[in-house]
């Protein structure tokens, strides 16, 4: 048998491309008794964690709660309910997660059209307008908002009546962007959006929101086949979350995890979500004058707020750095993912990361690692 | 805006069929800093955690770890992986759970071939025997080993030589047994195994600890179509998992759940195994002769030690006794599920829960419910 000794984590700062660093009093709230996840007060918190995401995706969407697993399960439940073998669909790649969407969306045995363009550039109106064009019996666009793995922010606001004009529904992947840029899940006419508790809501990983709007719920059921995926069927899942059909059991929801959701989206709630946008944008702007004064420069033309890819300088050990913040510091950073694996930091400034005096305290590290 | 309150979840007594009641020094574990999911230290967390569940699956199998999921998801990451569209598989059902093994094995493409006992009985080597002579195609039998609907122990010991010789993997749902009965995978040959976190192990649900030998792994390894599911795929997590490939990002995953899951394996293994059946054991039969006291009587033949199946007594509201035991006592117990819904009570006896102190005051709150 092992022998195993107490947990202690050091107390890391977490700047990278998630987790973030979590509040005290999420991390309080999630070592609080389990309760059964049938009893009447869980349903209460559950109901209210639903309405709390609601307040965050800023959207009416009944359907709306958090898929039991972590933000890529997110995505397998919006890709699994809406698509059906033989279904035509539009991905659009500039990075590591559109790539990730065509391959779940092949595994679902749809026809999948990529529409690409460079790491680190996003996609406008036109180039959109034109792939509806050209693959005019998709069922649905899909496309990232924030892009985990090159920083860069994808304007949505225009994108929506186009894909609606092409009979098409519009699903959305915010797992870097919600609660530290608008998503607007009614304005922009979104259908389905996934997102992740482990960023900018600073909640532990292991929660995925999700939303879907009526016409959404309207194509799952005229579904022909059953869901492919038991686990994330959400015509059974509905009745727990929503309460139709009498909040029949499905799976075990993860009690504790929900706690800290709850907990995470009270601490949104309580900034207010424009203050927060706000300070998020204002945390870039401090970060960027800083990285930009020691000769860093970001790729992305339009860069998140929340995620900070810069370009690694020529001849520095970039992975030694990152060490060398871990070990020294106690300072997250993430390295490049896929095409940039090598040649990019990223750097977070996800939800309680974003303060002020993580900034200078990052900063003042790196000029150090840097030997400026 | 939404204007929610403070957390503040009553302390039920869990002995319902799961959740158990969680130590504090579980939820005490949960509440520690977040780490990135590729740090080294927590990296050590993982493969501590993946070693002790080797040590409560009684197993060596490398290829053993806590799916990002509740234990639904384990299900799910088992039939996914070991099953293509077009295999031969049997399924025993005799309750829920095996019920859902054949649902999902349908959404996998598989051909089903079902075998049957009445709910609360189990199966006989001999039929099994049977069941894989009608059925010499199929690739895999799958069975579960605590019925956690009808309250039924699977013997298991003796069906794996008859699985094997007849060429097939065995499937096994431990998810109501593990941590309260033994479950040795190496001893039974069990090839594929799911459990779940928040039964007799006392950690909240939220994580599915499963387990592959080695001829699964080459079963998987000769597959010739993707997994279905991107993200159950085992292909992939296995590089995470036993560090094959470098410890490869997959997804995120749930840090703080796992930090529990450690802590409550090392109150599993402090205790001891044999220690802890033995404990489960005599819980079992305390509440039992309380039970039968009462009038009440088991349902099945077989009774689990963790999970105890009564019928309701004639002329008995039994969701009024529940809900009294609830709010008066704070004492959750479960209800029928299935074909036993409002005919039965489901006690459970679980990890943390199966204390001669709550079968006491479960038994003498009972007493007052029923007027005894």
């Amino acid at each position: 048998m092992t022998s195993v000794t107490e947990l202690n984590p050091r107390e890391r700062l977490l700047m990278g491309p998630g987790p973030s660093t979590v509040p005290q009093r999420v991390l309080r709230a999630m070592s609080a008794p389990t309760l059964g996840h049938l009893d009447p007060q869980y349903i209460e918190y559950m109901d209210e964690t639903c309405q709390m995401l609601r307040d965050v995706f800023q959207t009416s969407n009944p359907l709306t709660f958090p898929v039991s697993g972590t933000g890529m399960a997110g995505m397998e439940t919006v890709i699994v309910n809406l698509v059906e073998p033989g279904d035509e669909v539009i991905v659009c790649i500039n990075g590591v997660f559109g790539g990730r969407m065509k391959d779940n969306l092949e595994r679902s045995g749809a026809t999948v059209h990529v529409v690409e363009t460079a790491w680190g550039e996003t996609f406008t109106e036109e180039e959109i307008e034109e792939a509806l064009k050209q693959f005019p019996k998709a069922k649905m666009l899909g496309i990232v908002h924030a892009e985990t793995s090159t920083g860069a922010l994808q304007e949505l606001s225009g994108i929506s009546d186009l894909v609606h004009r092409a009979g098409m529904l519009l699903a959305v992947d915010t797992v870097t962007s919600l609660g530290g840029h608008p998503v607007r899940v009614d304005d922009w006419k979104i259908d389905a959006v996934y997102s992740g508790t482990q960023k900018c809501l600073s909640c532990p990983p292991g929660l995925s929101p999700v939303s879907f709007s009526p016409l959404a719920i309207e194509k799952m059921e005229q579904r022909k086949t059953k869901v492919k995926s038991w686990y994330l069927d959400v015509s059974m899942l509905k009745n727990y979350y929503t309460g139709s059909g009498g909040r029949a059991y499905h799976h075990t929801a993860p009690i504790n995890m929900v706690y800290g959701l709850r907990e995470a989206l009270r601490v949104v709630l309580e900034e207010g979500l424009e203050a927060r946008f706000e300070r998020h944008r204002q945390m870039h702007h401090l970060l960027r004058s800083g990285l930009e004064e020691l000769g860093l420069c970001y790729i992305p033309k339009h860069s998140l707020h929340t995620l900070n890819c810069v370009a690694i300088p020529e001849g520095i050990d970039e992975a030694a750095i990152r060490s060398r913040l871990l070990n020294d510091f106690d300072i997250e950073i993430g390295g490049g993912l896929g095409v940039f694996a090598g040649k990019a930091w990223r750097i977070g400034l996800m939800g309680h990361s974003a303060t002020p005096r993580n900034v200078e305290t990052l900063l003042a590290a790196l000029r150090e690692c840097l030997g400026k």
